[in-house]
């Protein structure tokens, strides 16, 4: 029971099922005074929103946010603000037919197990819909977190199955349906996915996350690490399997002169190995990290599994759904880096230290 | 400030530098009537002691655990475990020279940053000594995993810099100093660290983690997922930079009639690559993850940095350092994956739910 | 910052202000399969709902509650809990003339000192209109106590400012407006509560609550103790000043002779002045506390304050208040007895102990 | 299980049961750069001591306190402290014959019925010598709030059975066993407990708590109030029964006139019935508690009572004990006081907003 709550300071708790009346959150911990509108959450839910383009679900919700509490004449109180968005387009009729199934790489044989019952319609709570309001709570960190230090929290597609984009070029990202940087693979790209559709397959992504203008001194040394608690706010994405911070998995075949970002008083760090933490506490570097998203579950092709009684059933996926979640995956993870530097941020206390030349 | 504590039911708390009087943890939660004495946890320390092979630091320490409190007649009492080690091989003089110095790809930085002071004296609490207070409370989770579920939690080391191991034999990994489960690849190993060694340099490595038994139905659903939780433990551990569930980064290139782990009455999942866990709960299966470690930082080649006032320097370390943390990392990440587990054994709470045939 | 959640397993997250668009709540670690309406709860919202007598608040709001997730074909699945009231009773107008004035007894001046900020419409979070959402959540919680355990958590009116109830009859309690289970006394509260609205001017009150059928165990024995986190979540409640278990106050003058609650086979515990808590943990016996509740600080008659640039004004409260709090709390009162009950009997797991007779 | 952490940025876990090896704590979130010594700890752990005057227990020990860790060169370094003192008068034989007694009013029942196990050592993980833990983080606490902000957290005993306090000269306090601030009082205190002691009984007291100098807007306004926390720190105490915030239980009978502290531009607020928190949050003036603690349960005059199998007994209790437990509980209500304050002091952000004369 319980888990839906998020951070320590800046506490964001969800509530809602893909097809129920309503999505929810409360975001506890907000500091008083950030001027805050419905439009600012609205932007970064329209980033995340399905059907804008063939190649994610063909779901279409307006996804429109209402402020219920929190925010007085524009700014914010320091009181918990209410979010919601109520669900439209809820045709729980697409879902009857599944409703003794259990659907393989889904959570239906897990949430039986757990809780002996479970909401059929759409994946109920384990449906990504419940990551939209992630993001409306992020969209509160971004915020924040720019105003404040003038964080930049910023992510991109680095990878469609096999195609890896070979530059990093940020004025793209918001140029395509994938988050991808570099224009020239996006064609290929389409053509991957169409033929994936076509298909009825899936296939897995890679997202990469930057967050810049972070100040050195966030995070806790032992078990709140920034890394760590960043590690477990990415991995609670759906469909997350793998987390890096940095040079992540290659460091395994680094050497150690290879691997340690020497510094220079010219220069500050020559390298960025670490992805901007060390000792799970900020350099002042960008923190830098990557997660590795599963291909949709949900396909045409049949796929062998049981119902719920334990016998041998056939699974076919009809209606909406994302061939490739990862490529709407880039707002929800930078979310969720907000979220993480935002707690972090507020932990952090002036420390009157000396501090060296960056 | 804080962060010394994991775990949200069965809460470990850990304190103490590397060179300071003691380290202790408390272990806070753990059920009455086990039966549990100092063995049982020596029996762990002593697989991570430093010390034990010309491949790892010659500091050499006892470890040697004293259970303080919690334990009556020789059985937990529900009440909170103290567990003491003292420091006896402190040899603070190796340290003084480093005082000033930022050392390359340690928490040096991080720390001056954050706290304004650094115990300079091996690290402090930076040093990855303090994760031996997890090896002894991980050692308690262990037990009463096994004792009340069957469940077994095993590492080994899979890969050592450029050197992959090519089969999982569970009788050889306590048969060679690098937790290697392939025999054949163990000389291999030995002469490359021996050449690493006379290098002066250091090395990465990758471990595995398998925890077998598990029930289905651990695990919270949305943030506190067993993954993310996982994610979060083996994240904290010193060192490590990427963690992967199941088949990890390689999702990123599966389809998904690839990924997906069909399910046949006869035989259950056919394939694991969700590694055990869907929707952020055990399904049943065996828990599977993978950590990268960087390599260690303290090197004999000099490295250019900086100390405290901006000047340039060049590192040498001197003393004692293991030439790759991953080769003794295998018993600490055992560990947090017992703490994880235990503490979402302790959360979950029976539900009368039907169960389908696993 | 944050503190708007209650609870450690059975986690309750309030949000919304007194006259914002609506107030609202999650409640998280709900188990599954408990079946719920809305109706179960407005029972109980209805019972603490202004307006319904002369001696309360005529702010008139139907405060009716909806349950936006967490529920499926009227069943808990085990998801948190959404619950949302529209506030459609929203004079602000009555408020504009005190935007910057410190009324005293109020948290006008605590929350400009904290958050240099102030929603000044009815007192914005700090109105006792949040409480509904305690009672909304509180619920739930007497719901599954009653169902799981046989639980029943019960308060009363033991004091009307001068007026002490001189006998408990629990058919009374709901048959007055008073909460009051002294049939005889109703009649003279009438008579007092008349001459001080004439007054224009407010009075204290105490409340009493019991829990029966509470099982021996429930309870964590050092700082998360049964009584600590009743006393705690019992002050919680706006205008509370003082909470006593068992005997409380009287115990100063008690000697040990007295106090001691003996036991006999026959007869178990022969008094109660521990109050049904020994320990911090549930003896099987009755759960007891009381509540010292100040009067309301909203007065027709003029009082010496000072406005927000520090000059002298004369604070006079027109509008609709309450002229007990204390009337109207005993469901408040109760709630979070109930909140307090729950969290801690999720916490408690099955113990194969020796019992001895209770 | 668990609950032995108190705080939530300034947290402290205990451990240690009365005739174990040693009691021990982690005062994890203290902010670095504050000097402290042993001596610092070591003098509030005297001020709490047993045996130092006839009217408390007769147990002798040192009760010597050791830092293991967090202190470098005299100053906390942000991360965790541990301390510990070893029990060294551990006269367990003293206990044997109660091994299967359940003591009346003592914690035997219920630790049964929780744990199905119990330390019946001089009552393991319950007795009141836990509390010498908490004065030494404390300590740690009162020194930082006293450095940071001139805090300064002070006790009394107000009242000994029926013998109340007629005034608070605070220079009285340490210079007699009770922590009494009237001199006139003294000798009618010390007839009262000599005539108690030979009775063999035992009687209750009442502590009161002031703290000054704290500013304005610390504690969070709905659950984690100022109020709350420290309804929650004191009742944990053991033996208390009852806390109050400023005027208590009087407010029952209070009219809001006469409860409502008016303001004035020249003398800020006129009177302190709110006990220096309004809405939850200080206000600036004193923060004043009282509380209540029960008559020791441990008495030379034979109780009925029944062991573990039911069966009737006569309970007397033999050894040493204190006859009135509030004598000592002076430091340890100030201790809580101290750790409560912190806690929110630490939360607590600079707010850039107005303020008005206090």
């Amino acid at each position: 029971m319980s888990g839906n709550t998020f951070g320590k300071l800046f506490c964001v708790t969800t509530f809602g099922e893909s097809h129920g009346p309503a999505l929810g959150c409360i975001v506890d911990g907000c500091p008083p005074g950030l001027e805050i509108h419905a439009e600012d959450i609205q932007r970064e839910l329209d980033r995340r929103r399905p059907g804008t383009s063939r190649y994610t679900t063909q779901r279409r919700e307006p996804d429109q946010v209402q402020i219920l509490s929190g925010v007085f004449e524009g700014k914010t109180t320091g009181t918990p603000i209410g979010l919601l968005i109520e669900n439209t387009d809820q045709r729980s009729k697409d879902y009857s037919s599944i409703a003794q199934q259990v659907r393989p790489a889904h959570a239906d044989y897990t949430y039986w197990q757990k809780y002996g019952v479970r909401d059929y319609r759409g994946g109920g709570r384990s449906s990504a819909r419940e990551t939209a309001m992630r993001v409306a709570a992020g969209a509160i960190a971004k915020k924040w977190l720019k105003q404040k230090y003038g964080i930049l929290v910023r992510g991109y597609l680095s990878q469609l199955g096999p195609i890896k984009v070979q530059k990093l070029d940020w004025d793209q990202v918001e140029q395509n349906p994938f988050f991808c940087p570099d224009a020239d693979r996006v064609e290929e790209m389409e053509r991957y996915m169409q033929a994936l559709i076509k298909e009825g397959n899936s296939i897995g992504a890679r997202i990469s996350l930057h967050a810049s203008g972070v100040p050195a001194g966030l995070g806790e040394p032992v078990f709140d690490r920034l890394d760590a608690d960043l590690a477990c706010g990415l991995m609670s994405i759906n469909a997350v399997k793998g987390v890096e911070i940095g040079a992540g998995f290659a460091c395994v075949e680094q050497k150690g002169t290879e691997h340690r970002d020497e510094i220079t008083p010219e220069d500050g760090f020559l390298s960025n190995n670490a992805g901007g933490i060390l000792g799970g506490i900020s350099s002042g570097q960008d923190i830098v990290a990557h997660i590795a998203l599963k291909p949709t579950s949900s396909l045409r092709i049949p796929g062998r599994s049981i119902d719920r009684s334990g016998n041998a059933i056939e699974v076919v996926t009809k209606g909406r759904h994302d061939p490739c979640v990862g490529i709407r995956a880039t707002p929800i993870a930078e979310a969720m880096m907000a979220l993480v530097l935002m707690d972090h941020a507020l932990r952090q206390r002036g420390q009157n230290g000396d501090v060296v030349p960056g």
